[in-house]
């Protein structure tokens, strides 16, 4: 596979900026108040950001993951005279403590890592450690960014001129620090100056569609139409969505998607009408140790979700059931998986373990 | 085909009852207030059953259509003593003032013709007009009921002890005087003492599964639990779901079924999963003169149904589509239609035909 044209993504995508380091601080948008205010918090130590990752200003695993990094950086400022040992020592304790604040987000750990194990290749401590600590969150942010651009750029190049888009939840700009994974191939075709339109479905129950998907992609000046989970399958059938594209949590084995709850009637449906169906992701999201979507586990999440909003009842007092992700087996990803090494074409469980090992 | 046992229909539904006469004033549900609270609006003139049409305190098309039945006898029970001339000449004012109220909603049209042509027919006017005015009301409630209490039985005859039923939106006996149509088999299941369980899908944009079904089947007593519309897919994966059961608008000659945003989804969904999709409705709901659904134009609800709910904003500032109805392919009912003179099986539309010529 050639690689593909990144020249147009120097310029970022006009979507907000979820994460902005000012030199001293780190500036979050705060995606509680979105879509009503576009405001962002500064957060000028490591506690502020912890704070902002407890309360969901800053949400989806990669955000999270930087945030947590620049955070880590923070948290080291007024520190730098302490001893070599008390200085790492500290800086354990720090980690240890943006760790706790969702103790279930694999990127927030795995960013803390990469941060520590950079202070511990280098032997730094002090004001040169706390340099390299900010080095490195600058690092894996570029990174981040890098691997949505290119995974835009491939996604590009197989989407037609003038598609109807639809995508569901919110795989954006927002939950990374640009770009997106789904979304992507969105800015690219923009930069590119190529015409397509965006379908979002709302994604009930926690709406990151509606409040995020549709906010983003209207802010970056893309045209997006919000919908209902339910109206996707009837713009299917009048002719009105040529492809669909989501990204996901994980890709098992053999290619099943396990992604946002409502993506498998997504796909069934885009099956039914014979309408590609595309997954977009980093290759991190792959992970070959589990066979088959099966075998992971579905979240079950409160029932005030679906029966509250915005803090009023809109159900009947009933049993609810609140399953968070569905899988979508490796049949149903009729286009393929789009990742920074290129594309997996199906059957893409075999075509992933290709990509990965060449 | 036997006609089915009714005995158990004697027995009123255990949900909240839709309209209530007391013998000088009509009682109806406020189903504004649901399900937070269950109030009853007393109209004592046909300007107050007026008014619960405008505001919706009453809805679905056949409780629409009784409200008014009745609303015409409440509107002349001040004018026995006039000539009949001048009887007949209020009765007519009377009557386009209720029209007015929706003047869309088929079966009120119906059943204030109904009216006029029972006074018509019989000759009457003053107090003798108004007493068949009220018989008649009567009588096409009782129609009502014993039409859905004929799908229920007939419904729950092809409903195996234990299933899992899925239905959308609510075509449930807030709808109707009582039974319900997709909830009659269910109903009638519960008098016979079978075990069975609902999930109600929430059915966005206007929540009629979340405020109404769930409600009403969980005011009686059966076990129904509630999802969102995006999470039916995945509830059938995993075996959980055992067939489908909705309502219609429109059943178009060619058997395609007209319901509400999210029918098809659904109906896509239980074809891939090979479970049974059922339709219950009344006969006046076929339309043999339209030939299949696609030429049954889809309104376009207003945005903000989509992007608000209680009056908060909820989604981001983009352009929304809000078709209300979808088309279900005859193809994708694979169960059969369900309806009082018996059950149309599959290809449906050659069935229902065959049963209204019988």
């Amino acid at each position: 596979m050639t690689h593909p044209d990144l020249t147009l993504l120097r310029t970022p995508p006009k979507a907000p900026t979820t994460l902005r380091w000012t030199g001293t601080a780190l500036d979050l948008l705060d995606q509680t108040r979105l879509p009503q205010e576009v405001t962002y918090r500064r957060c000028e130590d490591g506690e502020a950001v912890r704070e902002a990752i407890v309360t969901l200003q800053v949400r989806g695993a990669p955000a999270i993951g930087l945030a947590a990094a620049w955070g880590l950086a923070l948290a080291m400022g007024e520190k730098d005279d302490l001893e070599p040992n008390a200085w790492r020592s500290a800086l354990e304790a720090a980690a240890d403590r943006l760790r706790s604040a969702r103790p279930t987000a694999v990127n927030l750990a795995w960013a803390l890592a990469q941060q520590l194990k950079a202070i511990d290749g280098a032997g730094l401590s002090g004001a040169p450690g706390r340099a390299l600590l900010t080095e490195t969150a600058a690092r894996l942010q570029s990174e981040d960014e890098r691997v949505c651009a290119t995974l835009g750029a491939y996604g590009a190049s197989v989407i037609p001129d003038g598609a109807r888009i639809l995508t569901h939840c919110n795989a954006g700009a927002l939950a990374v620090a640009a770009w997106g994974t789904a979304t992507a191939p969105m800015y690219h075709m923009q930069a590119e100056g190529r015409p397509f339109k965006v379908f979002a479905d709302e994604t009930r129950p926690v709406l990151q569609g509606a409040r995020l998907t549709a906010f983003e992609l209207a802010q970056a000046g893309i045209d997006v139409t919000l919908i209902t989970d339910s109206m996707a399958a009837h713009l299917m059938s009048r002719g009105e969505i040529d492809l669909v594209i989501v990204g996901t949590d994980r890709v098992t084995a053999n290619g099943d998607v396990v992604n946002k709850i409502g993506t498998l009637s997504v796909a069934i449906a885009a099956k039914h009408f014979s309408i590609p169906f595309w997954v977009a992701c980093p290759l991190s999201t792959y992970d070959p140790a589990t066979a088959e979507g099966s075998d992971v586990p579905i979240e079950e999440r409160a029932p005030e979700e679906v029966t509250h909003l915005g803090g009023q009842r809109i159900a009947a007092q009933a049993p609810v059931r609140n399953p968070a992700f569905d899988v979508t087996p490796a049949a149903l990803v009729t286009g393929g998986i789009i990742t920074e090494a290129g594309i997996a074409r199906p059957p893409v469980g075999a075509a992933l373990a290709e990509l990965t090992a060449s």
